[in-house]
């Protein structure tokens, strides 16, 4: 299915790619594969900041998990000119800066994972981890990496 | 060597496949490569939690690290049919819910490494980091994923 | 360009190559892929250790980053034998050990980056992730773990 008319179907835009905020670039490709640099979790005016578990709530870091993801794809599309290249997403490493009691990581990542699942089906699954880590940059409440197999 | 027979030798048996606890499977392949999602370190009735440096010990949190390792295997044996398929690891990256203080993540994944070493020998080396992180799901101590290279 | 005249330009030397402490080798090779386990910010006798934004500063820390990545071209140099079959830089994955409050991982992490944009130029540029993490092995600052392309 057509990656645009899912995502109209879905309500959702793609944000403005991100400027990287350091030495980096947002991608690099060997072969068929892409690696995706870290995403936090903002777009625009949107921030999505702070540990969950201490003044973040699991439904506002689940939001912010869902803006990696949308900024990875906007990523991909900047990176890819047709989002109808990605052929699957392969694995996403999910940063939650988190309470040290917190343990609903999983949940939090699961904004990014459903969003994948919405947009491209059965092609949707990945592997994934999710940890709870002591800070992040920008104070923001969820960063994701992630691996992609495309199209040639 | 035969795996099944290596791991008699151990003692030791493959623990039951691990629910995935989120939107994620615990598997995908690329060519021969095989990245598997982050397995944690409870197996069954036994679980092994809380950070170490505080409430865990060094002991504990290895053997945490040796059942994160056992899942990841039942892991690849669900996936591949047969664990003599298994080329060898090529990278693990070992999480360690641990006290801000506690400075021996790399003692703790020994305990995966070892069992590696001792189920595959020369083939069982790789490549590795070992963190401490805030946090982890359900409060286990260790979470390891790792890259798997695998025969057709 | 010849790394090392770059490097001589620099005012650089590689440092040796680190021992592992820990069951594990500092570098697995996949095709034209190498994943180099974590390395850590000390070298011989220069050790960047404590939590930034605690203890150690900026740019105590961004010093650490460069060590991390000295160590990691030693690494790479030892298992080549010449750094000039490194082709580029694909993915660093960059853990800084943090105070709960540190934002500015992006710009640790920019040490290490600023040497491979100094040594290899435009072949330097990679993808990177910055994470702030609750604790470090020997309470190094850094440890940076890396994805490198080479020729045959």
């Amino acid at each position: 299915m057509d990656a645009y008319a899912r995502l109209k179907e879905l309500g959702l835009r793609l944000p403005e790619v991100p400027e990287p905020r350091g030495m980096f670039q947002p991608v690099t490709q060997v072969g068929n594969l892409v690696y995706l640099s870290g995403q936090g979790s903002y777009s625009g005016d949107t921030w999505v900041t702070g540990k969950v578990g201490a003044i973040t709530t699991l439904e506002e870091a689940q939001q912010g998990a869902k803006l990696c993801m949308l900024n990875l794809l906007a990523v991909l599309e900047g990176y890819l000119g047709d989002l109808n290249r990605v052929k699957r997403p392969v694995k996403l490493l999910g940063f939650v800066n988190a309470a040290p009691d917190f343990t609903q990581q999983p949940a939090v990542i699961n904004g990014a994972s459903q969003l994948l699942l919405d947009l491209f089906g059965e092609n949707g699954r990945h592997a994934r981890s999710a940890i709870g880590v002591g800070s992040l940059p920008m104070n923001i409440t969820c960063e994701i990496e992630a691996i992609f197999e495309i199209t040639d």
